[in-house]
């Protein structure tokens, strides 16, 4: 049981704000600022929040800032290609050990998310201010915690199937768009010891962020990925020359093969 | 139903068997030559089976090859790292296009593995000459098909968990080892389209590609991961404006956003 | 490498084509007859097929017939309850001993679907004549050969999630319905050796089973649901008293315990 | 959050206990009263805990206990039958509602798991007093916490493949045995709103509900299986006449067919 608070760093891109005056007018300080606001009022004391993004000296993502990290949320969009290897890698290593990590919206095509995934992780889209409804096909699940058995969001960017996305470990979410589409919208994987939530809400021209459900599911997904075992990881391989029980026959190992 | 043989590449690192004697005596050609006899063995006219190594032009992966490949093995160890980065990003790309990967024993630590895992795959590791019994627990799996309920190896290197894997989607061995280790020694996941499957057994220096059990599995595991639909992959990201379905509000798309 | 045919049985509660006109003008033969038919016409020598039915004795699913199926397909929506307990628990011993079992639209309240599923297998759904989207989202399935990224069915009576099931092992098909709801419409699990395909469409007053899409998806899940493995099933508990390998422990053991 | 206590319900046949002297000298109380002791000791105030067995009216599993109860553990042998299918059925529900199930060792044959399996639950076993080694293959997962990557029981029955279960949601353990054998031992479902978990150790004349790793896993076992989330449960079928989006299509329904 934890009794420390979950270490929350909120990552954004932060262009889209100081470019476009549509998205500053929905997130004057940063859609981090909002998002960490959110976490801040729901989550009170089981939480101290930070931010970082991309124009920080090493993205705001030094080893020591992941070192102190129990849960990192990554929103991204139009820089990803900016977005450092080795800092990338960082974060990998990072989850693999047991930092937890929320993918959001258009985090899909993050770097960070390719790589713990394999895959493409493309989509269909359309920008269009359609109607969607977000339906818990999962509802014992901690994330769907205080939802109901669907919610909507009035004007969205539309994201559709095919998600190119390994089959996650657990669906919790599948959104309806007007516009005929479905998606897998509340996915979660393991990798390593991390715990990876990717949820689709957070286009930045709609105030997405200030929503209530969506502001629940990412509270619930940061109590649900902040690490809860302190089994050990290992990671790498390991050359174990004693066996824990006897093994009957002789063997000469040839150490240059190595 | 697959009308047309099943193109196989075999791919092998090929180097312990032109360096030890010992390797050279079990495997003369290379492993890839023994391995691709046995598939023209059992399979008969189901496939059609080439090799490449790793000190061929382009690795012997070439677009051409590849192109023509429905299922590409891979046998790995102590060069993966020489393994060029391009080509590598080749073989993914057509396994999410739908190439199936059978992915052999020290394998699990090739490049190729670990991108489409998004993990270190690492594992523990013993080489002794001890007993290994793999248990089926998938037995409807047609890559259990020809097997009893278990089957062993008497001499075999260890490969112990903790196997720093992504969950499989499907678990079709466990392994037991003399020493007190157990192993996933039998996993699939599937990658956008392609089907990708993990096998144990196979060191170097015991003649496990001999083996009428092993062959077996390896056999089925081609037949499982050729290519068995026509459903088209949709990899990359697509704007679709127009949508299937009416959209009732209003919207205007900043262009400058993306 | 199957051989021999895939012994097919369409099974149908047969009711509603004999006492609604407008049924019996879509299947005046009954929809078994159809479905039947449509195997027979798509997959040709692969496929030999019988049918029963609810009002034959035994259910027409003597254990002849059963022994002699390698997959049922179900059918019943108003009389779930008429089927007997015993052909039920049947049908079960044969699905894991590995006969294949796809089962069809309102069969998802059956008691051999519920029973394999452990869960009530409740649904949202209401009876209008809406559009329906089927979205792939899994390209590579063999399910999914021949069909595009999605396919549309006019008018259909919807189904809605939460569709009270276990978390399929394979999601194949994911529904969009024109009032507003999603659904998880083709879904596969495998219990003992049997494999299990859940799929949506298929209403009786409707002509889905006459649509192209709907029978080539059937098709499919036939060949996908066949026994394709010969590793033996061990159901019960067996006592093995003879260990593989040695164990150094005495022990005495109390029989009057079990 | 939760910030009441769990109600746990310590479900016991309690015969052996009361037959047979061997049993009766570890477990005086009976294994209902060690283990109940053990969360009590372990989980502190976290928990309220009770116990019920199978001589007591009803299983000392009315509704009023039922609905007090947050997590319910079952231990069962060689009484399986003798429990009521209506009281099974009371369980289930509870189960499909959302509270927890911890299934213990012998477990495995019991009514309640095979219902909520869909399958027979067989496996081999071996009453000798072997070692057994059990292996962590999700150290991230709340299972596990404060385990190291392995832990031992010097003395055991063996349980080994085939397990005849539906594959797991998550698998935690893998069981290594002296005599030859594997086994899945710590594996999770969801079923409805509730989660499972079965653990294999437990046998009645080994002290393992007295070994300290054992109890931590089922300590765990019941800050998981807990009830986590507030959104509703949708279990039976609900037809849904208004649409959440206009249906284009007129459409008269024969409500003559249901």
């Amino acid at each position: 049981m934890r009794t420390s608070p979950i270490r929350v760093t909120v990552w954004n891109e932060y262009r889209h704000e100081r470019s476009h005056e549509a998205v500053a007018h929905l997130y004057p300080e940063g859609m981090h600022a909002t998002i960490a606001a959110g976490f801040r009022e729901d989550l009170g004391d089981e939480v101290q929040v930070r931010t970082a993004t991309l124009d920080e000296p090493e993205h705001g993502l030094t080893d020591a800032v992941l070192s102190e990290t129990d849960v990192l949320t990554w929103w991204g969009h139009a820089a990803h290609d900016e977005v450092r290897d080795d800092i990338v890698q960082r974060v990998q290593d990072r989850v693999l050990e047991g930092m937890g990590l929320l993918v959001l919206h258009s985090g899909h095509y993050s770097k960070i998310f390719r790589r713990l995934m394999g895959t493409e992780c493309g989509l269909r889209w359309r920008e269009a201010a359609e109607r969607e409804i977000l339906w818990c096909v999962n509802p014992g699940h901690p994330i769907a915690d205080g939802l109901g058995e669907c919610f909507e969001l009035p004007h969205v960017e539309m994201y559709g199937e095919q998600f190119q996305i390994p089959a996650p470990d657990e669906l919790i979410f599948i959104s309806w768009f007007e516009g005929g589409e479905v998606f897998r919208s509340g996915c979660t994987w393991t990798r390593g010891k991390g715990k990876v939530f990717y949820f689709r809400p957070g286009h930045e021209t709609f105030p997405l962020y200030h929503d209530q459900n969506v502001r629940r599911v990412l509270a619930n997904g940061v109590r649900w990925a902040a690490p809860a075992s302190s089994c050990p990881y290992m990671g790498g391989g390991r050359n174990i020359c004693e066996p824990l029980a006897p093994i009957a026959a002789p063997h000469q190992v040839d150490g240059s093969m190595h």
